[in-house]
């Protein structure tokens, strides 16, 4: 698990000590699934490594989709990782006048989920406790995960399930742990707002751009899932996991679902 | 700035590439004031250390006390920072299944705030967004500090003031951006609850537990402080600051503030 690091331009053998990425968690990563070389949706990473940047106030290099574009030039398979933060800084929250951002790429294992996921759908549960709402933080993925790396330790002591249905704190549906949830009432794809709290997936940016059914963003309670035609969870890495079950309610892989797993399929696909 | 580094106990040159604090600010720290050697107001450093390894499932290993005695032996007068992270870990928000947790310590020059902000007090300003409710990571001091950051930058742009007035989501007001706030009303001494947001500061602490004048826990609001007898910041680093204006509302320094002051003046001193 080599990481490759830079400072500006500078290539670096490690983090520095006060890089404000340690101290605040300032700063933003994404999750390249790379096949062969071609990093799925990688056009949708940037652009919201780009935006979180602005919203942070954190410099987007015009170097670094080339840095990415050299690591995938390698031809690899598996995920490549991207960590962005707002480099070195004295002590204090204010960040420093000049800004010399940290940059960091790391090759890591494709996971190994289990075909059935995908095939027959996963089980899923309610997540112990609700997201804040932060609309200065809200959409961007940024590095301060705690609730996530919390909400993921809880799924962990529950083996028989794959996510967390994750609400705000109005009891709302905002997304999974690791990936965003979608559903379907009469014919159209509905997914929570993240303008709040969660995390604009780009697989669901790509499908609220590109699916083969209409397509809304919604408001939506844990009620409204139950009620729902089907349910699915998805993410760039891991593509779409239909919900077998959750609390009393079972389903069967539905049409729509199978219908956008065969829509994103060439996306993930080698070139 | 030399910083000392621990994976659990072995001594490192510097932070691991894959360590939690980078990737998701997965980690807890406390700022110390040291006056010859002496930490100001350690042994609530070490509690609320103690409290946030608790609360995020990193284990408090018992030689971190130890290393910070051995920084303070050398009878330095400034800042040690103490940074603990949850350590290395694969790709994944999943804490990995054998914590050994990061920590550090770095020496920093003590701010040089002016002598007039805890003679004659301070300007503050409201803050431009309001703290999001997380009763999962409240009180503690993690490393999730964005909200800070972007504060903080937000009073940079207000050269003027020396604070803000920082809410949450419901108005009630919370604390600062890097101090605790308290009020004056009637004779007591007044702090709002951090259970749903903001940091249980050390010296918040300190004075909940001995404070010159009757002290209580209270929901306060804007109003509330403009209606205030008296209103101060405070933190272990600073000290109290008065507030001299906010909003349409000035005030002299009370009688209430220069008690506290001089009663937390002992903590302060070299010993």
């Amino acid at each position: 698990m080599t990481t490759l690091i830079w400072y500006g331009d500078e290539a670096v053998s490690h983090w520095a000590a006060d890089d404000r990425g340690i101290a605040y968690g300032d700063g933003l990563f994404e999750t390249l699934r790379v096949e062969a070389g071609r990093g799925v949706l990688l056009a949708g990473h940037l652009q919201r490594l780009q935006q979180g940047c602005l919203q942070l106030g954190i410099p987007f290099l015009a170097s670094w989709p080339q840095r990415i574009a050299d690591a995938l030039a390698s031809g690899k398979t598996g995920i490549l990782r991207v960590q962005v933060t707002r480099g070195r800084g004295a002590r204090g929250y204010q960040s420093p006048s000049v800004i010399t951002p940290g940059f960091a790429l790391s090759w890591h294992e494709r996971p190994q989920y289990p075909a059935q996921y995908t095939q027959w759908g996963i089980r899923v549960a309610d997540a112990p406790f609700a997201l804040a709402s932060q609309p200065a933080l809200a959409g961007i993925k940024h590095s301060n995960r705690l609730e996530q790396v919390l909400l993921r330790d809880a799924l962990a002591t529950q083996p028989q399930c794959q996510e967390l249905v994750v609400c705000n704190q109005a009891g709302e549906v905002v997304e999974g742990v690791i990936s965003n949830l979608f559903m379907i009432r009469a014919g159209v794809l509905l997914t929570p707002p993240v303008t709040q709290c969660g995390v604009a997936g780009v697989l669901r940016e790509a499908l609220l751009a590109d699916a083969p059914l209409p397509v809304e963003v919604a408001t939506l309670t844990p009620s409204d899932l139950l009620a729902a035609d089907e349910v699915f969870f998805a993410n760039s890495v891991m593509g779409i996991w239909p919900v077998a079950t959750y609390r009393e309610r079972a389903w069967p892989v539905g049409e729509y679902t199978r219908q956008c797993q065969a829509h994103i399929a060439p996306w993930f696909a080698p070139e």
